[in-house]
């Protein structure tokens, strides 16, 4: 699911680079997947809940995949959205120079890769890893935010053009906090230590 | 926890509608305590998990609070999101009228109370009556939308209070979306059966 999911992402943004429509079509087509097989691990994992009873690190284990699992969806879901807005774009006048989308869409990339494979190795150190990057993806978001509202103000023509790469963007940022969601799971995982909320607590 | 996040969501509408700063200030000072709420719940259902070893509905039981824990989070989130805009909006020219982002408002609190009282009293019939609403919200929000877009390309200093608001309005819709999700925990829990993804599968 996770193969599937960082696929969908990497095409959503594939697809926006190159205003590829039928990529873009392709990766809506795909979420019925995605969707599929988060109700399918649902159910595993309840079903192994009930039959092995585990305790300590794997039920740690379960809840993290549960979790996990939701996040995932979540992130299929928000390719979608990057599809649907790359449809939208591609009948439009183009907004341009916004270089920081393709870095934010790097960023969140990599963090979504790091974090599954943290999972997947059950790597503490890997996941930590992921942490900071959500920051830097957060200050990209209030740069594009303040260049597209920019273009809002002075070029009415491409308001709506402008509003379809800011959803970009806030998708992307949302996806970095999923792969940070994951990554703070993996942590908990292996460790048996909530590091969430940290800077609010 | 669940109160205390229909209180937040409540108070973050009226902070927006009555341009109330103290009050909007007061909602992300509380986020806090809604976070430590999640934490404190996930570790609880983990050892219950542990300890009871709950089958059946206990254990469906169990599963579905981890979720709703999660949902009740990210729109505690969403409330402080729409406390934020608040902030910025009261220092703007006012934008008249969105007069669908109350009737929005009033739909997501509407769903949020009754899919958690579905779920206090597992009561699955109400929590399908929390189904339809969802939809009713998400063409709110696209009427929403294209007001304030008219809205950015007539009036060009009003770009960034439209940007606030049509922000406030993905905020409310994603409330909505996550009240759904209670609801459908709801029903897996009381029936055993997954209704999620009906639409895409």
């Amino acid at each position: 699911m996770g193969g599937l999911v960082e696929s969908s992402i990497h095409c959503s943004i594939q697809a926006l680079e190159e205003g590829d429509e039928r990529l873009a079509r392709r990766i809506i087509a795909d979420e019925s997947r995605i969707n599929r097989m988060e109700m399918e691990i649902d159910s595993q994992v309840t079903r192994l809940l009930a039959l092995q009873q585990p305790v300590a690190k794997d039920l740690r284990f379960l809840t993290s995949v549960l979790k996990i699992n939701g996040d995932l969806e979540r992130m299929g879901r928000l390719a979608v959205h990057i599809a649907r807005r790359t449809l939208s774009l591609i009948q439009q006048p183009e907004v341009r120079p916004v270089v920081d989308i393709p870095r934010m869409a790097a960023l969140a990339e990599d963090m979504l890769r790091k974090s599954l494979d943290a999972f997947v190795r059950q790597d503490a150190v890997l996941a930590e890893s992921v942490l900071p990057a959500d920051r830097e993806v957060d200050e990209l978001r209030d740069k594009v935010f303040q260049e597209l509202t920019h273009v809002m103000q002075s070029q009415p023509a491409r308001v709506l053009a402008a509003l379809d790469l800011m959803f970009v963007a806030r998708h992307l940022e949302r996806t970095a906090d999923h792969s940070t969601n994951i990554a703070e799971d993996v942590i908990f995982l292996v460790r048996g230590d909530d590091v969430r909320h940290r800077a609010t607590r």
